[in-house]
């Protein structure tokens, strides 16, 4: 089921704005709630359904078989506030807890089984048990933590410094197809790229061309096409406003952490876990897909989901 | 002493183009020769000297009491092919290794002592080794091998990128600007922003600016003050089709690698040492700097240099 909901929400850095909460649910009514959020990139079509064929950009994690397996959950999802572009101001993760937070009161969602955040959706969701703490049991938070990393938030700087200057010339799709290749050099690890573009460049009308240069043309036509210009802006601002005390979240966290995770070291899951004191617990992955693990090692992923939330069921 | 050389030099994939060879060389006539090169940024005016006392690009490196001491050696340097801006074609590093041979000649040198090459200048350091063996004792590489990696190649390749949209709007400084403030993530550590700017981001007429931005704008504007942007695309393109079989390198080559450098993994540095069988020695650095350890670690890279060619003298 797909619905909206206008709501009057009182943002922490731009007044009270009139925003529309566009959501998706799938599953049985009365099964456990598990709201699901990605990265900046993601949407409330978590994977496909009866109602809603397309595939969904979690599709593998939220499937029949799996940990978070629909026909056993209801898999609650939105459009992250700024997603549609309407609105041209700085958003802060807190913005987006207290939105889930209305939307769980209209949808009479007393309690939420887990929220699973993986990314931006990680930081997210550990606004929303910071300050909604009743309103779930649990939290799984991969590759995300409870503030950015100064070398990341350069790099989206960077990113949106390659917006506004392709905004300069009317050459909006230019800087936002620049910025996302920066961006997926971050999501992505030198192994990978070491695997699948070690060829030499060539030397095309009198300009070297690198192996990668296809691959990255297009990841940039591909998010061009789908993405207002102001959602990347406002979404990736917001990273690098979240801020929060680890000690303010009052429920039990999963911290899901990658090594080689480019954006999210490791070092800083590790100070996550222990602002938590007992309510946290560390899980590392390796994989060669960093930040993007979440998407790509999907099997292992839901092995830790597993292991989360049934050790949930037990422990509580 | 400063000169110029005009030669005419076959390159490698531009045909035969006149080019001049800016070159300064200080030290007593007679001493041993060193030939040091640096990034693609670097010029010949390596140190302050009597004749011209501005700082240079390694004076740290080069000066009285260092292993590089100029009243005990001749350092010879010159300004890249290409570093004027003036020549619009792709140029490899075999041609930057010509041109140093044909200078060579002019100036009746021989024999290197040693050709002390970081980063773009390790790469011209191995083209030199394997083209003109006979004129140098022993290569000194630090941070550079002998074919780029492919997620460095991307990541340069998205800095031309950079520069190519602002050309699009006559917004050449603002497109260069970019792509080095790009380039300098790839040059330091996320350690070091971590230490340096972990204050959260401030809100600025709307808009998030975070905590590197004034620092990362200084490296902007203070690179293009001083770079044609032909030349940086260029010398970019050049680093981007460097590439080398190290059995062809026939002189002692000590390999410096720095971990954490995250353009020239050290597993990069590895396999060039073990393609250059009994002739290479690697040595290990750590350092928060990264890929700029060369520039910053001076004194840990002046130990090294002293071990390497004191052991060169006494070996050889």
């Amino acid at each position: 089921m797909r619905g909206e909901l206008a709501v009057a929400l009182s943002m922490r850095h731009a007044g009270v704005r009139q925003v529309l909460l566009r959501y998706e649910v799938q599953g049985p009514a009365g099964a456990p709630v598990v709201f699901v959020a990605g990265g900046i990139s993601a949407h409330r079509h978590v994977s496909a359904s009866g109602a809603f064929p397309e595939q969904g950009w979690a599709n593998a994690l939220v499937a029949a078989g799996r940990t978070l397996d629909p026909a056993r959950h209801r898999i609650l999802a939105f459009d992250y506030v700024g997603a549609d572009g309407r609105l041209d101001a700085p958003i802060d993760t807190t913005d987006q807890a207290d939105a889930i937070a209305l939307l769980l009161d209209a949808l009479e969602i007393d309690r939420l089984q887990a929220f699973v955040g993986y990314s931006y959706g990680a930081m997210v969701g550990l606004q929303f048990a910071a300050r909604h703490p009743a309103r779930l049991r649990r939290l799984v938070a991969v590759s995300g933590a409870h503030k950015p990393h100064p070398y990341a938030s350069a790099w989206r700087a960077l990113q949106r410094r390659a917006v506004a200057l392709g905004q300069l010339q009317c050459a909006d799709a230019q800087g936002l197809a620049l910025a996302r290749q920066f961006a997926m050099l971050s999501y992505r690890t030198p192994e990978e790229f070491g695997e699948r573009f070690d060829s030499a460049p060539e030397i095309v009308n009198g300009r070297v061309r690198c192996a990668a240069e296809d691959y990255l043309d297009a990841a940039g036509a591909q998010y061009v096409a789908r993405t207002p210009v102001t959602a990347y802006l406002r979404l990736s601002e917001s990273i690098d406003l979240h801020r929060l005390d680890p000690a303010a979240v009052a429920v039990p966290v999963s911290v899901v952490a990658v090594e080689g995770d480019r954006l999210v070291p490791l070092a800083d899951s590790v100070n996550l876990v222990e602002g938590l004191h007992g309510r946290g617990q560390l899980r590392v992955l390796r994989s060669p897909y960093g930040h993007d693990a979440f998407l790509k090692e999907t099997d292992r992923i839901d092995l830790i989901l597993a292991a989360v939330l049934r050790g949930n069921g037990a422990a509580q």
